[in-house]
């Protein structure tokens, strides 16, 4: 990491994109997105799905942490730069409907967020970014590392909680029932190549995430939508996420939307005492996602 | 959790009987129950026990942590309340004979405490508590939780390496050969009904637990007491703990008291460099206990 | 843990000569073998290696965190004491070839080392350090442990990235392009036979250490020389360690120098997207050297 001020006043820390990063900047970087909400953790994975490090994520306050904060709804588009916003920043900015419908507003006297980007901020970029969020470019921190980074993949693999919240939202799911979720997900091999890199950090979620959630809901609520939570219910799930992105152009916004969610989903009702699993994981999807050259 | 400070001066945290606590809540439960002498986490769960989160507890301080402390020793009954008392405050008190035969007494200025009871504490149940423990009610801290919530559960499972010591101290082991223990159990999904609740609690440290500590001892008396620690040494041993309890007419002191330890309990003699296991977890009791819908 | 100044001034840890330690001063210690850039936990093992606890060790600083402190290159030999010497007193000494070789020396004004021995210091092997290190005695702490404790077999265990890094520095390979990295080996059963000791922390991490490095190299270079990292690389390989020192009559500077690394290597190329895992565990090995009486 490496954690500057520029000359206009907004303190940018690299986190992969002039510097190497790490699993520290990575775990920042996650927390951040959380807003503080929740933590994350490098494990040990499970050998039966993939035989290397898992990323862990766990939050007592699943709504603000990750649709509120980590989801990534803001695309920063400024001339040409490009980066995918998310974390506190979303909130002070306010535009989004998933906020607005959340109440989750904001009016800060600072702020701080983070850019999925290949390259660092300038000038521009950073007084739009603060603007859009009511403050003067010297009370904005923004965190940046690109997919094809060790932070950047870990914090994208920390979403596997976020993609199944966020798709139990787009399925009118009770997210008021909604109380702790844990997730994990296997960390691949990071790629310089950006497509390779968002093909495997995809699959991680989508065919080796798995997600536990404490609710507090009706039975029949959780087994009528629960099915549809997993990456399983979309008609685009069993294929490599390259694939899948290849064959629409490379148009994210042709997939189908309910692709986006871990591969298992649990749900834990604390009213009724039953639980309800969806969703496998698919090992052998991620084998030749990740691939492995000896 | 929720945070106040009673008319009566006795500060209480809620950890989840009107609000909904959560898993950050359990470790504080879990590591107050322990006096602060050890830790615990929420781990990935070894999925051919229970493919589910699991509850660690570590400790150096095992004696005073886990017996001195998070013993639940201390029936609070005052009127119509009941909560079962663990942590710090039992030192304070110190009338149960577990701590005078280990003279593990103190007389603090301010007392924390641990109540696994489905009501807050009122006045009465404060000032009586205090009293007990030789303060005024203002120097009194109490956390409670229901066993039916999530942090109820985890600070229950995290008991896991504590039952095993319970009832090496039963048998006669010599307890100063004890160093260090770890322990984990599968964290059950959380019922409100809460004899399912004690049920699935029992049985993921029963059927799930499993215990290594470092001794300094004799190998013959480890070889000879060993088989008698874990959960299998029991007649009542083999069943749900639902059936057992119903069984029993609902009688706690009925059920043989050797029934309550690990499933599996690794003895690691520092003096030998020997090593012992005994008896083996019981994957298909949790999952019935634990039931699936799906 | 019992820390004390001697008269000399020196600061003086017992991690385990004359008190029992335990999990949290191996843990300890390991940091700060690792110069406080890397962490270390105590982890559930993977049960189809040992089922036993297992440590963890991860850093972003790679090659002064292991090769700069960790590594135990100093053998500190002061009349009849001896002991491994490991941390940041080393580059204080600077020394050693590889530390100048790597340019890792310092002038602090202070040091800290730590010692793997079965004694605790007397006041003139404390000043001959300190001279070493350019530092008066009262400028100097020590933490010291036995192989044959807890903390010196979880501070020699959290060893198994640093082996890997050794060796792929003695087979020439590209140091500069490693950017991280995360070790995982099984914790033995302590022995108080202090060769039996030896050879089940060499075995654990011979024949059941797992790394996984992040480089940014090249291709062919991984693949030619990422078959010579692992243990199985070595003549040796293959028989319990204690029975290789046995048959080398006990003397370190026989047995390959290429054994000592871990059995499974990973390395997962940033520059490519490419990951090569060498090597595989040994539990049977694992199983024959630790033992089981039960």
């Amino acid at each position: 990491m490496e954690d500057r001020v520029a000359p206009h006043g907004t303190r940018i820390v690299d986190c992969g994109v002039q510097v190497a990063g790490g699993m520290f900047a990575g775990r920042m970087l996650a927390e951040v997105c959380l807003a503080g909400r929740g933590e994350t953790q490098i494990v040990p994975g499970d050998p039966a799905i993939w035989p290397g490090p898992a990323v862990s994520v766990s939050t007592d306050m699943p709504l603000t942490a990750c649709l509120g904060s980590q989801y990534a709804g803001w695309p920063v588009n400024v001339d040409k730069y490009f980066g995918m916003g998310s974390g506190p920043m979303r909130a002070a900015r306010g535009r989004e409907s998933i906020l607005q419908e959340m109440e989750i507003l904001e009016q800060p006297e600072a702020v701080i967020g983070v850019l999925e980007a290949s390259q660092l901020p300038d000038e521009q970029v950073c007084v739009t970014i603060a603007e859009e969020c009511g403050v003067k470019a010297d009370q904005l921190t923004l965190l940046v590392a690109p997919t094809s980074s060790i932070a950047g993949a870990i914090q994208v693999v920390a979403r596997s909680l976020e993609t199944a919240l966020h798709k139990m939202h787009e399925i009118k799911f009770d997210m008021t029932s909604v109380l702790s979720g844990l997730g994990v997900a296997p960390l691949p091999p990071i790629s310089s190549n950006d497509l390779v890199g968002i093909g495997r950090t995809n699959d991680a979620v989508l065919y080796g995430g798995q997600v536990t959630l404490w609710v507090n809901g009706d039975d029949k609520m959780l087994s009528e939508l629960g099915p549809l939570i997993p990456s399983s219910s979309s008609s685009d799930y069993g294929r490599p996420f390259a694939e899948i992105f290849e064959q629409y152009n490379h148009d994210f916004y042709k997939i189908d939307p309910l692709l986006f969610s871990p591969a298992v989903v649990t749900l834990l009702n604390l009213r009724t005492g039953n639980s309800f699993r969806f969703g496998k994981t698919r090992p052998e999807i991620l084998g030749s996602s990740f691939g492995e050259n000896s």
